[in-house]
């Protein structure tokens, strides 16, 4: 069964599109108070008025707290904080990542907070007084840019989302057996910020490329050096010498005072405290791109540079990491993203893949950005399987976690952009499963 | 003078298209290291190379910071800060305003810790697991919803400004004479932020409209009770019931746990805390909107009930609070936005207005929401008064100055809209005049 995309709001839209009790994408929209949903409460635990004027809480009652020069969260929230992950613990505290908690987020924007990092050998604190970014090799005049003056150069903005090349490895073929974690744990080295910056291919172009330049060095001023190799193709195309944040500076652990953005491409990429771009004729092979971010094959070579993080998405809740609150109507929403452009279509399933329906895409839908997909279902409480399948303007589909893993060996982590499996028990568990 | 639209990129772009040195939008759009700029650097302090490689900062030289659960700004950005206005001092220290640091902000998101504050009496600390939300009046079921009931219904995001009507008041009719104060102390009382919620139509729905309902009274849980009058129609149409901000929970200081979003409409009638919501037939004149909010005309009436935010922009650099840095190439850019639709249009003047240059606008332009625009400047070190006036899809234009007092009595400083004029010196300092 498929969704009938002909359907139109004056059908029944409170029956079910698919199995396992998914209704239509658009029950919702044209809500104007009158019934149209039904009399009963849609959610159980909303209950029917008492005065609740008399009984007015302690924080009406007095004053509130002052107001306050740079906010936080509420201390209500304290539990919504990125995972630590430090694969050689207190020996490395700096080496490692922190995963952005996506079970407890809405919307498509990562505030700067929570946004996911991967750092090699710490988050270095770099005083943007005395930091230089220098643009040398074949160009015509090397030049040497301070934050002072790039900031009075010509900027763009981009909402975009950045995700680290072993994000979701947690299912790839590292974890032959699916392990119970959270959503945030398994998918959450990708995140998604507006970013703020100088084209580089201003700063190229003031420099002057000489002929047969082709490639790119790009490099960090971290203890690790991390360094990248670009195709100069891309790096003329949409990429940016990012300053800025959601608005602010750049947070540290995001590269201030300056990062590459490079839309699209897999996480590393997009160089953090970036401190020179050497242009070359060739790609640099630097270690960060041949003892690592390579992919594993079943003959037992490895592919190098693949850039572009494939079509993906991922239901965020209900999701491992939360419980089903008891049967009764619920929003499936989560995720979808591509590297190679915009999304075009999300599909839910509420029974393991058998059957799917169309999701609804937060709009306006933006290339290379997270993109929020929702969809309505009924659950009446019987053991059932979410699955999401994302599809891109540029005809590439979401895989089975079966049909990706055949195309790599044993082992390989990188790049892996199946479909999660979700399973719901009666009794309200979520976890992650292989379907 | 007016920009020639229709001036092709392979036109000599790097020609004045009004007076002052204001130059072709797209000036930059094409660069892709072929030289078009020119040879020499657009901007003098960025030096030509020497070998930074030999001279590795320390920070590359020992391991960096930890991984941390919740980011920060870098402590080099601690003077990056909303000002605190606080028109009762001590003796009411939740009682004013904070304001959004425009002048040293890029982008159109506003991250969540710089998000501009009203508060009446001070924020209240809610516990989130025993905040209620009503729904009476004039519906079939009055209904009582928790933060963890409403977090089951189906959500919405939207890319959205919210400004106080009483923002750009040192520009309003209060101050005859021009203030030498920050672009943020001036217009910082708008900012712009993913809102993630549940549309109330949905939950007007779900109680059911009596017949005749045609206004909402929406009340807070702050010491204040601060309380609107809503027109149905807004309701029904794109106002949520919003718990996240940029993806994470809305903080203490916009509305812990949930605030109404009312798009493009003047700031308090987004109620923070929202405690209830009280379906009416009439407005209820609370007194948040007769003693206050009001509009002081010429013959001495209030005016009441002026719900849009009218179409508005500012330079945010350069900008008062920000000095130049000698003369040579500058990006002009600023926000703009409009309460009725989407910006259209923006235009840039360098000479107070006699002509004017289109600027770049930001891609995707979002309805209601801050649009950023941008156009090159070459600064010759000649003293300026830069301007920006904005058009919206609707048809309004920013009006000036003296076009916007003459509307208002004496004292008048809700919803001002006029244009911005920022004096150039020639010693590089700018400041607010009346132009």
């Amino acid at each position: 069964m498929r969704v009938d995309s002909t359907r139109s709001v004056e059908d029944d839209l409170t029956q079910p599109v698919a199995e396992g009790g998914l209704l239509h994408r658009r029950l919702f929209l044209k809500a104007g108070g009158a019934g149209i949903v039904g009399a009963a409460p849609l959610v159980p635990s909303a209950t029917y008025a008492r005065s609740i004027g008399e009984d007015a809480p302690g924080w009406m009652r007095t004053p509130g707290l002052p107001l306050r020069a740079y906010g936080s969260p509420s201390p209500y929230e304290k539990d919504v904080v990125r995972a630590v992950l430090q694969p050689y613990g207190e020996m490395a505290p700096g080496t490692g990542v922190t995963v952005t908690p996506l079970q407890h987020m809405r919307g498509s924007v990562t505030p700067n907070g929570l946004h996911f990092e991967r750092s090699h050998n710490g988050i270095p604190e770099i005083d943007p007084a005395r930091h230089e970014f220098m643009v040398h090799g074949m160009v015509k005049q090397p030049l040497v840019f301070t934050v002072e003056s790039l900031l009075r150069y010509p900027m763009e903005s981009q909402l975009r989302f950045i995700e680290c090349s072993g994000n979701s490895f947690f299912i790839s073929n590292l974890f032959p057996e699916a392990k119970e974690v959270p959503v945030g744990h398994i998918h959450g080295l990708v995140s998604c910020a507006e970013w703020t910056g100088v084209p580089l291919g201003v700063l190229l172009d003031e420099a002057g490329l000489e002929p047969g330049a082709s490639w790119l060095l790009a490099e960090g001023a971290d203890a690790a050096a991390m360094s990248r190799s670009i195709p100069l193709e891309k790096a003329l195309d949409d990429t940016l010498v990012a300053l800025y944040q959601n608005g602010e500076r750049i947070r540290p652990e995001q590269g201030y005072p300056m990062r590459l953005v490079v839309p699209g491409f897999e996480g590393n990429m997009n160089v953090k405290w970036l401190r020179r771009i050497k242009v070359t004729d060739h790609p640099t092979h630097t270690k960060d791109e041949t003892s690592k971010y390579t992919e594993l094959m079943p003959d037992g070579m490895s592919r190098q540079f693949t850039y572009i993080m494939d079509v993906k998405s991922t239901i965020t809740h209900p999701a491992g990491g939360l419980t089903m609150q008891g049967p009764g109507l619920y929003e499936v929403s989560g995720l979808a993203w591509s590297g190679h452009g915009a999304v075009d279509k999300v599909e839910v399933s509420a029974d393991g893949g058998r059957t799917w329906a169309d999701a609804q895409l937060g709009e306006p839908v933006h290339a290379r950005s997270l993109t929020r997909f929702r969809v309505p279902w009924r659950w009446e409480g019987a053991p059932a399987v979410l699955q999401s399948r994302a599809y891109d303007d540029q005809g590439n589909v979401q895989p089975s976690r079966a049909h990706w893993s055949k195309q790599y060996a044993a082992g390989q982590l990188y790049h892996c952009n199946a479909i999660q499996s979700w399973q719901v028990a009666a009794d309200g568990s979520i976890v992650n499963v292989y379907a």
